[in-house]
């Protein structure tokens, strides 16, 4: 029995951060990344994580199929189109989670059934009817997506979504694909479709709605309030073009006005703040300063604003309280004479157990940044243990550099950098800017031609002192790679961070490499587009 | 008569950018920063810009004075209290205008009444009918808000509203202040107050809603579906906390589902994107790839990640056309060998004039930029005009820098700057990094002792040879000071951008020294709340 069937009030979250949020462009996350997100997901308490497209790629399934065997508490969806081979990889990726499920699609729109599709409306039903059979005989609980359905006729949608049901979906997502549709009108929509698919009532109905006009929350709400019982969603509202639902919104409106419109979640509120900090961190997708919840001013009280009048105004003018979203947890403080256990007591607070050959690592970087900062906090130790201490060994370090740049002549770089062998070797450019000149520096190195795609850099803490914190986004032979670097030196977060996504890069070429025996429909379905 | 009693279907918009939005934490904009903004919101199409506070400080009594002198074609407004000498304050600041409005506040929620304001409802409505009939003395169009109104007892609201439409009130708006309503809660709320109000349906109902909870743009649009016929909105959403209703979203959402709600705006989409960027270089807010309408993946089929099947797809996938919003704007492509007449005529297509030293300045920074970087786009072009070409003289300039950064040993720079007086002075520090170095070195020339708030750097176009494009806040002795610096060099970029931000603060303090004889009233405005 589900939370839902258990309390007719529960709202079920399904987190496609992994899924819909990471198909956003420049975002290139690797298994170990992903397992870290799902690992904080499970933290938070959602309900389900579809955790990728099998079907897409390898790195895709490898990725998905670790998540489904280490990652405990949330049920793993896996996504596939209707047809047999994709619900096949989705259900090899999936099945051994605790709780697995199969979520699978098709187009119920004529603008895309003739203009995508190139098929009929009896294809989709057909399709239909034997894809989530097929699905159906892997496992118990099988999603189902009318895809495009808000610009769809609603009684032929009705139909797919009946067929659907009676072949055993216990969850219908109703997504609105392009982001088109008004809270109003999603109303009606979902309202007409219950009364046209009488076996809807007797499922979970889903949505997943896309921001392009600003309105996914709002119109997720909408859902709920005619009976929706599940959300999908996305921490930081990441996803195709403008993103899906905020995770963070739809939670903390749900649980905000709980009084007034009686809904809640399962999710645990003091996990908001970190989880979108880590998932801004991995994705290098930043959160605007005025965004709602995470971002930096969402509690202006809480940013020194309002010094005079917080106490006397704390009740007039906050409708939530910043540590509901785990707001609060910058208590810890280590300095230069902080030893190794206090590092891993630290540590331990943040939900990160460290030890060993790691532990020893974090401390060395610990002690590195303790030395130029005075006071180490803990967002600067969550930044430096997601950042820096992942356990896989990169192709590549940097191992030392030397820069010189003046308004005279163009900068100058000399870096070492340790090869995967174990060798070093040593690489000098002049450049644009002196990270340019570090970055050309690095290439000559390691003998690679990568080109920068994205950079970005920003405080992790603020003040004099503050940690920089650096995401490169590059690529290298058709492939992109994404690493993060993690310094007071610019120069060095720059270097590390372009180390990193080089080794990323080369890892994902090589993987792109056993890629090309695919069929050519497995290579293209990471091309397609999805709910 | 105004647009919206021409065309019942016409939806004002009034622009809080400079006032709402200029109160986030961290924004401190200078006249010549509010001006620039002003003249675009201009050439955007808004119906009304509401300047700013005048009460609140000397800056930006000055700030809506210069507005109102020198920007035509919207309505100019000024914030006030419902206070007579907030109200003279925000005439004498708005009264040059081509259209000057007056917009008087005053809470009518018991927990504001009690808590804030320590005062009663008969109070509230005393003051109401004085302060309206004050503002009216000066000036027809009048706008009243009962601030945070939705979490006010109604029927108070109601009669609050009814006093100020009495005395002469013509917009009536209605603040979500704290960002808590939903959108049938909002529609059922004013659908009340028709009811209780009978005056509103002969004036203009406005809307003012805050995004706490993800809603704003949901609220808004519930607004006008119910009888609001003009959206108070802001550039980005910027705004107090989570920040207002974002302006490109509920104008395109208007625009792109006219055909079936009805509505349209007078605001010329194709500026969207320009005057995005213009607000976010200024403030230094960034806007997160994934925002809606202005966020850089928002029409991701631009972005090359659909290439293979855009031509196929648009049609299926596409609900706006990029070009809508402006975001065609690349096609100017100016070169190391482009001359001076090329630049002024680019320059000139981005709707910026420029002559005599003014050219000549930005065809040297100009040159400078192309010498290094291959191509310079108009997106290179704005952040070169806006962040440099500032009429005003800053106090300090960069001449020339030197720094050496390596792992072996601290960080160490060497800069020479130009002075007021036309002196130079040289300065050295090491740091914890090149960019701290660099900071410090400029504190030791100028001998002031300036602290760090905020440093952010982003590429304003993509590929190896960039722009960064930094942002610093700063504090000195109380005041804050932000600035920019444009260059493929990082490093130089930051000290521009730190030059700068120093320059401002110094400008800032003077003026706060000089704002020491103001009445302790108005010295608290500044700190007060608004809607």
């Amino acid at each position: 029995m589900t939370p839902s069937e258990q309390d007719p009030n529960r709202v079920l979250v399904f987190d496609t951060t992994l899924r819909d949020g990471e198909q956003s462009p420049g975002i290139s996350l690797n298994t170990s990344e992903k397992l870290e997100i799902a690992h904080q997901l499970a933290r938070l308490g959602v309900d389900v994580i579809e955790a990728g497209f099998p079907i897409a790629s390898p790195g895709d399934f490898e990725a998905v199929q670790a998540i489904a065997r280490e990652v405990h508490g949330p049920t793993i969806a896996g996504l596939a189109r209707i047809h047999p081979g994709d619900i096949d990889a989705a259900w090899n990726a999936v099945k051994d989670a605790d709780r697995a499920r199969i979520h699978t699609f098709v187009s119920t729109s004529d603008i895309h059934i003739e203009h995508q599709m190139r098929a009929t409306r009896e294809d989709v039903k057909g399709l239909t009817r034997a894809g989530v059979a097929h699905a159906k005989r892997y496992v118990e609980d099988v999603e189902f997506s009318p895809m495009d359905a808000t610009r769809a006729d609603v009684a032929f949608t009705a139909e797919v979504v009946q067929i659907a049901i009676d072949e055993g979906a216990t969850t219908i997502n109703i997504p609105d694909t392009v982001g088109y549709t008004m809270p109003d009108e999603f109303k009606d929509y979902l309202t007409r479709l219950y009364e046209l698919a009488p076996g809807l009532k007797d499922v979970v109905l889903s949505v997943h709605c896309h921001d392009d006009l600003g309105l996914a929350v709002a119109n997720s709400f909408a859902g709920v309030q005619v009976g929706a019982r599940q959300v999908e969603c996305a921490i930081n509202g990441i996803g195709e073009r403008a993103g899906n639902a905020s995770l963070e919104e739809i939670v903390m409106l749900l649980h905000t006005r709980q009084a007034d419109v009686g809904f809640h979640t399962g999710v645990v509120t003091q996990e908001i703040a970190r989880t979108s900090r880590l998932v801004s961190r991995l994705t290098g997708y930043v959160v605007q300063p005025n965004k709602a919840i995470v971002g930096r001013n969402a509690f202006a009280h809480e940013s020194g604003i309002h010094q005079d009048g917080v106490l006397k105004e704390r009740t007039t003018f906050e409708i939530m309280d910043a540590t509901t979203v785990g707001l609060d947890a910058n208590s810890i403080v280590l300095g230069k004479h902080s030893g190794r256990h206090a590092l891993r007591q630290a540590l331990s607070e943040l939900g990160i157990e460290v030890d060993g050959q790691v532990l020893n690592t974090a401390f060395k970087r610990f002690k590195e940044i303790a030395d130029k900062k005075k006071q180490v906090t803990a967002m600067d130790l969550e930044a430096l243990v997601t950042d820096e201490l992942r356990e896989e060994i990169p192709a590549y370090a940097l191992e030392s550099f030397d820069v010189q740049a003046s308004s005279a002549r163009p900068p100058y770089a000399t870096v070492v950098v340790a090869l995967p062998d174990g060798e070093r070797s040593t690489g000098s450019s002049t450049g644009d800017g002196p990270v340019d000149a570090v970055f050309k520096a690095i290439n000559a190195a390691t003998d690679q031609s990568a080109r920068l795609r994205d950079f970005r850099i920003e405080a992790v803490t603020s003040g004099q002192d503050a940690l920089g914190e650096t995401s490169v986004v590059l690529e290298l032979g058709g492939v992109t790679g994404a690493g993060q670097g993690v310094s007071t030196d610019i120069i060095e977060a720059a270097g590390r961070a372009y180390v990193r996504a080089l080794s990323n890069a080369v890892r994902r070429r090589s993987v792109a490499d056993q890629a090309a025996d695919l069929t050519a429909e497995a290579a293209q379905a990471s091309r397609i587009s999805t709910p």
